[in-house]
């Protein structure tokens, strides 16, 4: 049995639900997981919450949070040095990988996990809720989710066999993506990655609404339009599964009881 | 300083965000927040992260997970009897309505948050997470959201107050989540509760594919056609949205840095 | 030459071209159709049409009605006992099965052939025609009417041959339908299926807003919903055959000019 | 109590539900209905339903057929002559509009009724149905539906009264079709329009692929074309009733329970 | 190296980019273009920009207008008569077939290259873009303007071996221009042929609007749904398209550096 | 009477239709366009071209190229020094922006006239044109091509009044293109600054695609993705552009026969 601590710190789309990317039936008998989280912040001090997560005594941790090269999540990861600590985070996290390679953390930066358009006159918790479906909706269809899956599936194997893991390093661009998306269509596959870079751009344009224009008659504009950026991509990201749907070439690998990663593509076969 | 514990036991699309629901933003200064989880599972010895949250010494309490009425929920939320706890579920939780009533547990239940179809032919993590995509996308567009985040922030206004909170004690209906969307348009509104319902019929055809067809050739289609339904309630709580933002008529509710929920119409104008 | 009486009562959607099902290129041989109806009512003294079928002399009949179990639809039907009659209708008519078994009279209940949100300031000419249209759409995409072909034809043939018709038990389910519907690929049935269950949902909501709630407030939407309903499942009926379309598999069975059924699934070869 | 008697002799998309058009909720109590037809065929000899239906004593006759100029359709209004006959049908009964103003029959000829795509390697049952479905769709959408009812309601109104109707003389064209639609957007009038006007174009092809091509390589890919075009003109008008669904000024015109046309715009709001 | 020369008057889809079809990676080493246009404007006396196309003594002549039958064009290319003129227009210019004929021009005649919406209400800089985005869109999706490529290859090549071309006559149906679009599944080429057709249609609707009705309360719904028509004819070639991209079996035709034309279908093979 | 002269040197989406931006309906009586281009070339040698150019002595020049920092553009504008020359040309562009200045050249510079994936086994004359249209469609529906057209009237008119024009010096981004777009629904403006911005974002794409990747695996992909991200931005801002439609603002800038900039938003108005 393989202790999975997950620690979170503010919001990105993969920070909703990575704990079930590791047992999305909630059937495998391999694992125990034990997420904590001081919601939305992600301050210094909300790295207390470390602490309660060291009392679990994780082999593996997951610390998931916007901006990985920020004070918070740095003490958040430094709290389990020694471990085998897996940071993942979005695209502005590309400034911390080489503290990241030095200290010995592993890291899954995700490029199109992009900010989202935090103003007030715009973003509210219904309007936060959809951009956060659209952003998981783009990661989960074109395979970025999948190497999410893939690369801790492989370091909590490895501490299974009580063999030291190789941690991830890798940062998930549009071309990784849809190579783990398994498309068997090339224009699903193009399309998913055009999707992807859709997302990717979101960034640059919430950036600019957030942090850079002050006037709401400039900002709105932009962080607005940003979000329809993100749901056109999530409706892209949607065609190219369509597309492996209508050629019954879907990629599928679901988790064993035992934990392995099995693969299926036509939908009435089984999973191997 | 209200302290806002959250355990979360097993998924339910509501679990994903339910803590950014109060603070969208992550800039209010009224709420200190701590969530802990054990992940996918739901077993009642995953209620020991209830002892986790106790130490956090929570104000409030908010016990998410599917059915309540199953014992591992039944079990975390009993262990913070005596504090303001609010159950957050979905349709299956109905049957424990009494016992919540009779124990003073608050509690919202949303019908539409429909249970997945955990097949293992079926369900990967990505087929996971885009079903989730889903659910998040019907029960934001369509006010079901709204009413958590306006119940929660009510019993922290409470709380901050000195008040002993009312608990919320509601059953999130089609007509329920519509009207706390506060669609202006009267086509807008019946199609958000056309997804509404829709999402709601999802968890018949899921229970079974889930539990009672037995032969992969019966239950893979079933839950395949269950998440198709999703995926069109979706797209048509999407629409719904659509028809406001064409009249500039999409009615947000972002929280002020104090926590209140301020209230607005026109994109360009400012909440109040 | 078989004479085929066809009776019909009230509104239901496979109401509407049922003589045309037998016969779609109007040039079958061996059959000669006679309908009548009294329009969209469907009170018992209107089975006086009853008689004017009867001076046809039918060999085969098929009483045709929304809820069968009520008083008209059973008058009309006992007119003709002791011939082959077969009842079509609804799924409230399924009250009436253990009627019809006694009776000897056939049956093919159709769950998604739901009922119209009748109500005056909602349903006009025009808004009737759209949901019917929609309702054909998914009865005839997910493969129902093939259903009724296949049952009405098999009993002609018998009585072509002189021997006694089986007459038909059926009530058909998404399952059925899609069975019938015979596609290729498993998306695309899953997409049938999905459109048929949201169809069949349709009839709840329209009993609560017709029959249940009294304040145009509240039924006003029920009813308006419950059509966005039935468009939503008619647009995703359309789906599953365009996947088919797009693979060069759509099953069609027209009948040839002795009124056998034919087959064939490449759109550019032969019917056999 | 005006009895109405409908003949019907094959199918055109207006014939599907014209006797519904009367009385969309089943609920006037001025008129009677009788309706009886033959099913697809449209031979003179089938004019022998007409008699069935004058043993009805029709106070108002309606003849609804594909081209009202062939002997078959000829034969049954001559049955009626001296009654007030409507004849109902399509763009090639405009041949005999000098017959029908010399015989005094009045006639509704509906251009966008389009002939079907009548080949047995294309058209079976299911797609019969299916084209229908569009072509009602258009029909509806568009307003041509809403001229028959007014028309119709006008002569019944006349003879409840005492009076010799004025029988309706129309062409149903694109431009009619949607004054009667009433649009208050001019866009969606526009594509309403232009949905008319593509269903209107149908004809020609179907024409071409039934009656002038004799090779199939030739024959099927101009009919399967025909039907897509009356797909999209049925999503095209369907569109236009979305944006008026988007402004709240859907125009509808039901029935009162004596019969006379009440007339709404909101949807909330009370007809009149 | 063949003199290839463009006179373009007045502006038709294809004349947008015609000398872009002969070498659309601008790579081409076998040929040397040139064009002059006098803009928007097709009057006779514009014809003197064909001297100036003269003074460059091209090998092969294309002169592209609206209208062909005009004086303009006529005395465009008769200013060339003696050379390989190919003259590229609409439908109109069907009526001046037999002059070209006559005179030994060449003449690929589009039809659904249809007429504008030229009406001052209506057509402004914008909208005259938009209509043509979507002719481009229909053209080339459906297989039009390969036809084109096609036939200018062929021209340009007998030249370039110093034999006298024999000059295209080819009028562009649907079905020409399908059977050049090389379709691989037949619904996708009958959605091409219907998005042809429905194009064709819009010529008689613009001429409608803009030579017949004088009253802007008629005139402008005519042309407003004229270019409704041609935007729903351009999302049904796409839809063509996106058919043939589900099954990786688009047709391509590059050139190669020589000029040649190359084939292939699968988008990761090689052109060959 | 005002000269305009354009000079095209290979292609760019704006090249396609510059001079009917300018004369949309063919009946201003107040300019004389003249158009040469060598095709879809732009080598230093194709600038021969502006010598027939310069016979036509024009008032105004219009250079118009892909990054007119190359060598040929650069030939070509120098060659009119002296005159009023406008460059029109793409983002790459903006390398030259201080020549321009210092030769006193306007430019317009359209950051979303992307570059095009021009590789051999993705891009032939079909592609190329569907490209195209889906560029146009983008530029004219956001506002960019209105820029365009008010730029060059207003030097137009300037020369008309014997005035020495300013020239434009603008960057055609998001937030100029929609200003111009004068969209009066504020998600209308977002969906076309996104549409915008993804278009923007296409040309890195296909710079990777065109000059950096060399393997075939790898350069397919990138330069199909960066065209299904050009038919996505062309979807979108035709969805804005729909969405004035339904409220009736569309904004409008006809050119009057004198060639003043009229306007008007009401479809059934006039423009004044
Ligand atoms: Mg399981
Ligand atoms: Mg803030
Ligand atoms: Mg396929
Ligand atoms: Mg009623
Ligand atoms: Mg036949
Ligand atoms: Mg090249
Ligand atoms: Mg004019
Ligand atoms: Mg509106």
């Amino acid at each position: 049995m393989v202790k999975v601590g997950v620690l979170k710190m503010g919001a990105i789309g993969t920070a909703l639900l990575v704990e079930y990317l590791l047992d999305e039936r909630a059937d495998r008998g391999d694992i125990e997981v034990r997420v904590v989280t001081s919601g939305a912040k992600m301050q210094p001090e909300e790295a207390v919450v470390a602490e309660k997560l060291k009392e679990f005594d994780p082999d593996v941790v997951i610390v998931i949070s916007p901006n990985a090269a920020l004070p918070g999540p740095k003490a958040a990861r430094e709290a389990f040095e020694g471990k085998p600590v897996i940071v993942i985070s979005d695209a502005p996290a590309k400034k911390a990988k080489e503290e990241f390679e030095q200290k010995g953390f592993g890291y899954i930066l995700i490029n199109a996990d992009s900010m989202i358009g935090a103003r007030r006159e715009f973003l509210d918790p219904t309007e936060m809720a959809l951009f956060n479906s659209d952003v998981v909706k783009v990661l989960a269809a074109t395979g970025a989710f999948r190497i999410v899956q893939e690369e801790l599936d492989r370091v909590i194997e490895a501490v299974k066999k009580g063999e030291t893991p190789e941690l991830p390093k890798i940062v998930i661009s549009a071309q990784k993506a849809v190579k783990a998306g398994n498309f068997q269509n090339p224009y699903a596959k193009a399309k998913a990655m055009a999707a992807y870079f859709i997302a990717e751009k979101v960034a640059d344009i919430d950036v600019k609404g957030c942090f850079i224009e002050r006037d709401p008659e400039k900002y709105i504009p932009l962080v607005a339009s940003a979000h329809e950026m993100m749901r056109v991509a999530a409706l892209l990201a949607d065609q190219a599964r369509e597309i492996e749907k209508s050629n019954d070439t879907v990629y599928r690998t679901p988790h064993s009881k035992e934990g392995e990663i099995l693969k299926k593509f036509e939908l009435m076969g089984k999973p191997e």
